[in-house]
């Protein structure tokens, strides 16, 4: 049960976070803006790299840098780490202890670079590397797959966003995020009935594109780690390059959008999904859209950079539902410990 | 059989863009070096994506310039481009007619960034946009699922590492790439015993690091275009991160590794598999890893930077022998297009 109860943890922790972090993450901001990087790299592995893939986004769009997200392998296997001693390089790790992303961030901070780690754990090896820490202040996680420290490594991101821009707009909006977290959590039964769909299914993808690229990758896993699903995150762009061709009668789509950036596109590709006859679960803001999807999950509104921390728990729920449906416990995935240390 | 015919294509192909290529990569090299980057960023899609993270890990290991994917919907969608005034920005189209790579470059361009362009035509708009071109000269591609354009996007950047380097023990390497990659041919029979043993599979997962990462997007595309199997790519280290839940007796798992610097790593991973009752095929130059799959594709020695142009041909063979065994055409692959043209 802990993992429902922490999906459920999540707008009182955000709150929390929101309110304890800012001045924290105000001071960060200053720092990296006195370093003045030429570009963002962002450093994680598992749930926390899709954490990343949202702070790509996120901050190339407020801060105008150019954003990567690292490949630790060149820091590790193949000891040629890229120069970094114009970089603010991030490390995100939920318990600050995977050896590979503790080495890029003590590289980058060897050479010069600005280095950062948000993690739950600031007493934590990758803490103890970097210049300064921003803590997720998300309590103990039990639950191996990463719930509540997930949204609040993409609220801690968004906090760096906001703080950077120095807009009180942003800010009002950011801290208005809890509220729309709660109301999310009421989709747990409609999460249920896309669970009934897929009881069956071996396989299925998860798309979003833009900021909700990463809530497709996090679906995803969850689906993977609860479920034993087969469930692969994409881009509409990237499936209509190919993967497309893997659609037929009854195949399994789950569709992430909010806010407008993309509606046409996706209107687009929920009418072709549908000429094909896909199973399609639609998690969205926009009544047109939800109304293509045989279920339909609708999100509150929420301006579109936040909306990730929110599309994201109906997806939660929906990887539990689909987990006790098949009778597995959805808080000791097999095989998986809490932390994978990787080199 | 154009899909055929043009796997057989890549070794003269390769040679023939290494031998009149070269001089055109130096130049480009001397401009980019001129320009004095800060960093690399890369754009492309599908094939060419994948071809662009392999050219992510070769051109940081070899220019020691923090490497990028570019994020085309910041450029198209979100109308908020990241600064690259001192960026290199490198499009990588087949066709050269992606809308949303051609606006990569035109704003790089706009912006002050240096842009090239490594294209199948060098009349496209993206060849047009950027400021040099290095056309892949692989001749027409009729088959719908990219194969020898694949491995001259791989090689074009190659070329570009070496030429950057100016070390003419590599070069003399590269020139030995094309005689690899006619010994990789011979793998055909090989990759259709693994054909036999997924020909029931739904789902399966191809798993490279480091530049082989690379190669287990393209083989996962290849089989997801082809034969309609979701496979899904991974490096050992993200798969390791909750995705290896996934494995129960049977799971299909086709293991790409080439060169020393993950043999120890892969041979763990190999272990695991197997006391899971994986069903493994391993694809590698490694006699002690090859003996640790059911079916065992050995590959021609060759240097780990350039064993992702050889290594790749098994994948396409094992793809296309799917497909074949499955009654389906590969040259036809349903629902695709060519020239996939997103925004």
């Amino acid at each position: 049960m802990w993992v429902e109860a922490e999906i459920r943890e999540q707008p009182e922790r955000a709150a929390l976070l929101i309110r304890e972090g800012w001045e924290e993450a105000r001071r960060i901001v200053a720092a990296a803006r006195r370093f003045d990087p030429a570009l963002v790299m962002l450093a994680a592995r598992g749930s926390s790299d899709n954490a990343a893939r949202y702070g790509q986004y996120l901050l190339s769009v407020f801060t105008g840098l150019p954003a990567a997200l690292a490949t630790p392998s060149l820091f590790t296997f193949y000891r040629r780490p890229p120069r970094l001693h114009r970089a603010w390089v991030i490390g995100i790790s939920q318990s600050g202890r995977s050896p590979d992303i503790v080495e890029v961030i003590r590289e980058a901070r060897r050479q010069g670079g600005w280095t950062l780690a948000i993690t739950n754990d600031p007493g934590s090896p990758l803490a103890t590397a970097a210049h300064a820490v921003l803590p997720l202040r998300a309590g103990e996680e039990r639950a191996v797959a990463a719930t509540k420290t997930y949204t609040a490594q993409l609220i801690a991101l968004a906090m760096l966003a906001v703080a950077w821009t120095e807009d009180p707009a942003l800010r009002e909006q950011l801290q208005s995020l809890p509220e729309a977290m709660r109301q999310a959590l009421d989709t747990e039964a409609m999460a249920r009935e896309a669970a009934a769909c897929w009881w069956r299914a071996a396989h299925g993808v998860v798309i979003g594109r833009g900021f909700h690229y990463a809530t497709a990758f996090e679906v995803a896993l969850k689906l993977k780690e609860l479920t034993y699903v087969v469930a692969e995150p994409y881009s509409s762009a990237d499936f209509l390059h190919g993967p497309i061709a893997l659609v037929e009668p009854g195949f399994p789509v789950f569709l992430i959008a909010a806010g407008p950036t993309f509606r046409e596109e996706m209107e687009g590709l929920a009418r072709a999904l549908r000429e094909r006859e896909a199973h399609l679960t639609v998690c969205s803001d926009d009544p047109g859209l939800l109304d293509r999807g045989q279920v339909r999950i609708p999100l509150p509104p929420v301006p579109e950079w936040l909306s990730p921390a929110v599309a994201v728990i109906p997806g939660q729920w929906f990887a539990v539902a689909l987990a006790r449906r098949r009778g597995l416990d959805p808080d000791r995935p097999r095989g998986l410990q809490k932390v994978t240390e990787t080199r």
